[in-house]
């Protein structure tokens, strides 16, 4: 363990660190711990406490967080609404693992964040958890076309997670009666992560064209879900969105609360970790921000949207 | 041979030990009598015994066991019915290997393993064989459609050697009346297990079409066999289930009398290896679990499944 | 920020210049600053003022200024129309950025250039405003064929983007109805613009006709849009041609103006940076001009047109 | 010549062991005649026999004997079919080479061999020789489909060798009516035994299609002539298959003679190299074997079947 | 400038030369002052005059000449009518460029070259000029069509000149209505040069077709144009060619004032770089001629045909 | 020039060699001197003679000839006739370079070899002139299934030709009116002659359809052609094949005479380079034949078939 010579306050629950944080390598976790001891200097802590462990994460994960980054009001809005969509229809999928935080402070890349962290780890995914996972994914567009009748570049990233997990049911979970308990293509290095140089197609034309109808069946189900949601739940979706543009941070149980109608205590939160904040430029230089493709939710490996 | 300096057992078959691998690398057998050693030698052990070949066996072809792994208790029951409808399906096929082992005791990155070794080595396999492992192979998934009437993501590694040895079938043993007695694709360096670069398809896009077909009907006539087999099964089923949820591990013998409906004797079995037992982070370090991933058998080479 | 020891006008605001240039790298900022200064200095300003900034800039984004070049009078004839085109049209176009420079004065490889800024660096890019961005790149070629009834290989490079825009819309963006909203194509280190070496195309070829058609009808639907708005105002077109001819260079403001139906001031602009005027022959060795790809507008990254 | 130091016995003839061995590198004929005198040797020969060069080039061109392999009852009796198949007829085809030898002792990744040379070094072969040779080749796996109604893994030499062969017809020899006197696809550095990297298929799906069903169609042809002549020849079979499993190998001559209804006199056979038999486990090594592809006769380059 | 320590005479306009040299590199202009100079001192001229500089860029842009390249009376013949064809058909059409020399000297892999100039760099070119172009390029394969009924292998280089612009003209420039305003595949590189390696194909075979088709319709219509205007132009091919044939090498007055009529004075050209001529075998080697490829106009990159 | 050491014999005509051998690079010519110093010296000459210059160019460009390679009776007929068919086709077609020598002796990995040298040294091929090259490759396989009803491998030389020259003619020099006058596929190094890695297909699957038809309808009717001709020439076709089998060798005058009906003097040629005769084995290595492929005339670059 990476914690040896740092005392720990005794709220924190090692195991439930790293239990939260399935997927990471070993390199991530040593990395989210000196964050942690560094932030507890920084903030005169004595021992480091788990809001130092909770930051730190997210900074390793979600990329530092970039308070100064100018956004115009209508982009602070359409972020809003495209979060609380993500949050909403995850909060009303049963099968999605529960929100963990939603927020409209940009981080590295991505203009907002709505983390969820599986209670306990989960070694195999049912075809259902797997279409919550899609609807939830596929909210926060949704949220955008049903408030503002607007599609913009900001889903991408949604678009291409959801893609790729509709393409695995399809081709290696045998999830689609149409294609049958079979696998398709060279999974050698994860070839549908898109890691290795020479891939080999061992299927034919025809295969792929119902390959490409079940992934899309798959995706605009999952899209028609989240829609239908949305719409039926447009109160709850005004209720969160606007408590984002008010708090800019809520966690999972704030949410919940919000969601059941009850009121939130004013907040009196510590600025955190923007005493590092950047000049826009700095910033523009260090995460290589491409104009079109910003908004591009990087969402960070296994638990953000 | 790897032995001449450790003193053996009386009990100790070599040569069983050895035609229980056929398929190992040399590096292979010499690792699992190195480990055989000092499995005797942490357990005080004079001579190694067959009891720590096997051990060693199963850590190099399976990976280390992982009792500490925290399933939930949905898993466990997931994997035990994964576990009991491979075994079963083998049980009743009559062109079977004999199965050696269940356990649904983690092992790398399995929840569980159902092993099978052939009673001698074979160096030729009918249609009929292959077939029946075919049908063996699909008796997992099958469980737990029957069962839980749920896919999950957990069969990849099934589906994907079922695949292999059905387009195996098809192109290189011409076992399809539909694509004739030839070979389709070049072999070169084992192409259909995935190492080479580049490929040559040295056939039309029609052949493409037909192979996929016969792929396709040959792994679907496996599933439904053994769908059919545990329905009409089911009460087998549930009894091998509930007996490794109640004891994690039963060999080929023990397996054998439960299905018969004999009662097994209480076990008091040596925990073994569990003393390398890794808190579950640094176990996910070690084995690269990735969420999606996960509970996909890697089966070993030859015997797992 | 790398303006430390050069002593800065009043009237320069750096945040203004680092907004107006969202996408570009920390080398780029450090060479507007380097050639500021320089121009600075060569104009014999005490401290580096706004003008030196912005000729700076241009310098660095589009290219030396080739005052020199040998035109024919049709050329500038053309290259007025053509880039009167591509400014009248985002005039018109409320989704586009507001232009801040139109000039004939060719630079680099570009025989005109018509630049935008966007007034707030955005993130995130509507549906709506990249269909006005397409109408502005087809602006171009649409005021030629409008004028001259003449097709010209100059108009190549906003042909690129604009198919690379569309394409972008289609396979990334998820705008498209009939393609859904999925991705298509591995993404892989920017594979739109043809950076990476191998491709992994993972659509059927059914699906690849379909992406063809999408991007096909959003580039022929701006290019009609441009058409039909610079027929609606060949007038205005003809007056901003004309003003381009006379001056050869005109801010934002003077087109607004210009548009609007006031007169401009007659200009004294000072020649600027055409005391490094190259002789022909060295020109065309160092921007290395191929004669049917000259007029190519290599459009630098985020602004020019 | 590599026989220099080597006193040979009268009774060799080293132009006849060279015509025999048409097609071998220099290496090869350097290997066998090394081998002949270490043969000689280990037998305490003072001169190098006939008898010795045999086995040599036996143990060059169709690996290591392996008499201590331990092959199942149905295992032994499967092979013995299998080569009996190939042996019969390749006699009963006028155009096939002569048989020189039938074994059922296992050589390298085979478990039997059928091996014949050609009379005289042939360095041009008509269409009716070629059918022939897939008719000889197609022997094996008709004989067992015949007596056991069971395809088997063992032919996938067989199969491979014979689609070669047929495709070469095709797209080499011009010996197609439907694709005509034209060569299709490059030929560079034997493009269709598959030693190249990168190949240039040169010509339409259309012909590939065509060239499929021509390939197919000569194969099954001839897949159908071994049947035919086994069908009704099967006494002949069964004499032949049993006569290998009571002596293991014959040669040509005693074949004949088998098949001419001659009974064959007692054998007093020596035995030969079986001194340097390997324990399974390291032949396993040795030959990397593999389950699934074992019994696929490596057919020797121009010799064996 | 290459050209400072070597004295020139006052007829020499530099900056004539380099206007006629568009889109070469600096390394060839300086080969051609250097070879300039070198003609200049082996005439014994004390200056380097216009006539040493003209020579000198013929020299290097269209290799050297071959007078004592044994050609067949047919051959000269062929030659001849195929390039008055070139120059005719130039002459005929308005928006070609104006052809400076015509010869059949063959020089290089070429058996004779017509070269023109464009009077003024151009940087933009017409979907008419092109055409133009095109219809020139096809002029010397019509000539021999029309008159002797005959193709020959001497055009190829004509034809692959041709299909690359028309294949721009369609996939880069915008100039196909059937294709529209889009660009189609990579240009990395100058892809359709055919310098870089891998290529990304991003379009559907059903739009390759429809680019075969245009390409094709683009080609055929120039060498429809051609042959038509040599058609109705008979008589002016017969006295270009015949011209030709008696004098070798005309340039663009002499073409002008044979066309419209008027008789040339007997020409007393001294034989120039004809000293340096080639025994055939050298220069066979030399070029690197093979058989079939020449004649194969290899049209230096700007101006030949 | 090689030759300047060597005292040549007043016969010998260093401009006619050098002009039969278009198409050599200069190593091989220095290679054809040497051979010719060598061949002088051993047979005792004082100078070399025309002679010798003639035996060193048919050994370099066509391999030491191999007397004592042993062939059956059955092969030296059916080359005989192969030889014949292609230099009877050549001598009857009128745009055939006129054949300088038929043989039988094996050279290299030729069976036998008909060369023909071009009279001068051509430039530029028409399409009569290709067509009947076609024919000439195919009268040996014409030959050859007219008197013996066989199709052998012996023709993949030839069949290989024919396609490569056929295809140039479809793709290469637009004489294909189904194809029109455009070029397809990229040439670069020389892409029909398979020596280039990665080639770029720059057309669609419906071009690819037509390309193969056409260049499968030129060969069948250069096949048609010969085999009418050799239908109706039969007579002679025996006299020249038996011609061969007596004789062995023969040059185009004594063809020329036998074809005319005249009989030739008996012949008393001195064996020539017969003495460095190699053993059949070491020729065996040497020349690295392989059996399927052997009678492949390997057609020396220019001038055999």
């Amino acid at each position: 363990m990476h914690t040896r010579k740092i005392p720990l306050a005794e709220d924190v629950d090692l195991k439930a660190i790293a239990r939260s944080t399935p997927g990471l390598a070993g390199a991530d976790l040593a990395n989210i711990v000196n964050e942690a001891a560094l932030l507890a200097a920084r903030r005169n802590h004595k021992k480091v406490s788990d809001r130092d462990f909770d930051d730190a994460k997210d900074k390793v994960m979600l990329g530092t967080e970039r308070r100064s980054l100018v956004m115009t009001e209508e982009e602070r809005k359409t972020t809003a609404y495209h979060e609380a969509g993500h949050a909403l229809v995850g909060w009303l999928l049963p099968g999605s693992d529960p929100v963990t935080k939603v927020t409209i402070i940009p981080r590295g890349r991505a203009l907002g964040v709505t983390s969820f962290a599986p209670q306990e780890e989960r070694h195999n995914h049912s075809k259902r958890q797997l279409e919550d996972r899609l609807g939830f994914m596929m909210g926060g567009r949704a949220a955008e076309l049903l408030v503002f009748e607007m599609l913009t570049t900001g889903a991408v990233g949604d678009l291409e997670q959801a893609t790729n997990i509709a393409r695995n049911m399809v081709t290696r979970y045998g999830m689609s009666d149409k294609l049958g308990p079979l696998t398709f293509g060279k999974k050698e290095e994860m070839v549908f992560l898109g890691r290795e140089l020479a891939t080999h197609k061992d299927y034919s034309e025809q295969t792929a064209v119902l390959i490409d109808q079940e992934v899309r069946e798959i995706v605009e189900k999952a899209n028609d879900k989240a829609m239908e949601l949305l719409r039926a739940n447009t109160d709850k979706l005004h209720l969160l969105a606007n408590t984002l543009l008010e708090r800019e941070t809520i966690d999972g149980d704030e949410m919940d609360r919000v969601l059941r109608g009850e009121k939130l205590e004013p907040i009196t939160r510590d600025p955190g970790p923007s005493a590092d904040v950047m000049p826009p430029q700095a910033a523009a230089q260090a995460d290589e921000v491409q104009q079109l493709d910003a908004f591009g939710h990087p969402t960070p490996r296994p638990a953000g949207a």
